[in-house]
């Protein structure tokens, strides 16, 4: 038995925990439900013991450390969640020091979407490079930049805020406070939206507006193409601000790539001139919900590399 | 005599060359101008003699080397300038190498805007971070982005494109393609086109425009207020994606701070979330046309924190 970690993705319901080996092969899985009524030092200590649990199956020793992400705002070197809008109760609380107390192994906190973005480059769509940006499209649009394979957080862990990059400066209003913000115009929430305004009814979902345009309706066709185009504006900005090899679309909306996809290469070709210079991709991620799993795992052989290149150093 | 390197910035028509130590005392300076109809061996042959000049002056045991500032793309790794609209013959022409061979010292290229962001970083207004982002508004907008102390270079050292970041999808088109780039509304020549709309002239420049605002012309004014909102988007998605503690202006509109600022914060304001939350800072540059020539001369010195790093680790 090698070296493997724990990766675990902390939903806003769910609760999903993998150990992964340093080759990225799966060795066990647990997934579940965290009850975040019950306070954050109930579900800390409901994650402790599914951790336990897997590493008890797997193997005792050959645990590297226990990577987590977490959908909210962390302060990495505190190891605190400073911000989590579906996390009630865990603002400002010392999950990683909690964990790592009841375990006695390394904690890594991660943002969710930076973490998705580092499986991806890890075990996904980005195995060949190392500079990659994820654009998560979900009820809002996160995302996660990865340079020279680690991620961007910025001097507050606040980097990699695509979704409230402004692509219609007069566009619709965002709870940010802003106008026209990228998740405005092409999150799932975003087609719905679009959705009610064709009158589609008001219960309609982006799944349904995909069905309608699947069957030729043009109103919801039309939706598509404008997300396509906020989505172009928005990769434009990215590649001639990054001129990075690649960049990476996840997420529910998806499966409408055809659907978008084209108006989106559309705006980025007309506004990205370094785009077609230098085989810039823009793909679907592979990994689907899995990629902030194995993006956690990999935090802990990550932090590994370096612990060793900088032990060679001293 | 300690160490120290040679900066060198190559203008469009100017040649400005400069010994620095490693603590940013200038120790030697040329200004002079190229002849670029000579052609580019006639014009390397120059900087060469130039370079020679200075270091004959300053001691000949201490360089570390040569670092060179170019306004155009650069390939970093072969030396070789991509393209560079205002060096004519340049194109693919091996600089670098060319220059070694006469001097036998090591010379580092490095795009124009990106030595002026590492010279900010390292002697101007960014002393005290490693994360910037400079953007220069001159004929056009440029800008460089330095991470934890380094250039982002994206994979063919076309990154920091800042000017052609789209703030108004519908603007101005751009001789790139696009439309509404940042450079095309909040440029000097935007700011000079600005003025021929509003019927200052055909002939009317940049510095009319200011001179006409200051003595309180409510057109101009409103044209400077124009710019501050095109830079308020555009420093917006800045922040909202970097994440960084500073971002610096720099360039011949910079005088006219006062006229452009106010409305430029108070969009950066309402579209980033995280730009009043930690202290995020938006100054002006402070070495002016000084700040490539810094830049320049801080690569030979950066390269040798790296040399010294890694044959540590190896």
């Amino acid at each position: 038995m090698g070296a493997y970690s724990i990766g675990v993705d902390l939903g806003g319901t769910n609760l999903r925990v993998a150990a992964i080996d340093s080759d990225g092969r799966v060795l066990d899985r647990f997934s579940g439900s965290a009850d975040y009524s019950a306070g954050p030092e109930s579900v800390v200590s409901a994650i402790a013991q599914v951790i336990h649990q897997v590493r008890s199956r797997v193997s005792l020793s050959g645990l590297r450390g226990v990577g987590i992400g977490v959908p909210g705002f962390i302060d990495i070197d505190a190891g605190v969640v400073v911000e989590a809008a579906n996390l009630p109760g865990f603002q400002d609380f010392p999950v990683r020091d909690e964990i790592q107390k009841l375990l006695g192994t390394p904690i890594i906190l991660e943002n969710d979407a930076n973490a998705a973005a580092l499986g991806e480059m890890w075990m996904g769509a980005g195995k060949d490079v190392r500079d990659l940006i994820l654009i998560t499209l979900g009820t809002g649009i996160g995302g996660g930049i990865v340079v020279d394979g680690k991620v961007l957080h910025g001097f507050l862990g606040m980097a990699g805020e695509i979704g409230h990059m402004t692509v219609f400066p007069d566009g619709n209003p965002c709870g940010c406070g802003n106008h026209g913000c990228l998740e405005k115009h092409a999150s799932a929430t975003a087609i719905a939206a679009m959705g009610r305004m064709m009158h589609f009814g008001n219960d309609v979902t982006a799944k349904k507006v995909y069905e309608l345009a699947l069957e030729g309706n043009e109103r919801a066709k039309s939706i598509y193409e404008s997300v396509g185009r906020a989505l172009g504006i928005g990769l434009a900005n990215l590649i001639n601000l990054f001129n990075f090899p690649l960049y990476i679309l996840s997420g529910g909306p998806l499966p409408a790539w055809q659907l978008f996809a084209p108006t989106m290469f559309e705006e980025v070709r007309r506004r990205s001139f370094t785009f077609g210079r230098n085989g810039t991709r823009i793909e679907r991620a592979v990994l689907g919900a899995d990629a902030g799993l194995f993006g956690a795992a990999y935090l802990p052989f990550q932090q590994r590399i370096y612990r060793e290149t900088s032990a060679s150093v001293g």
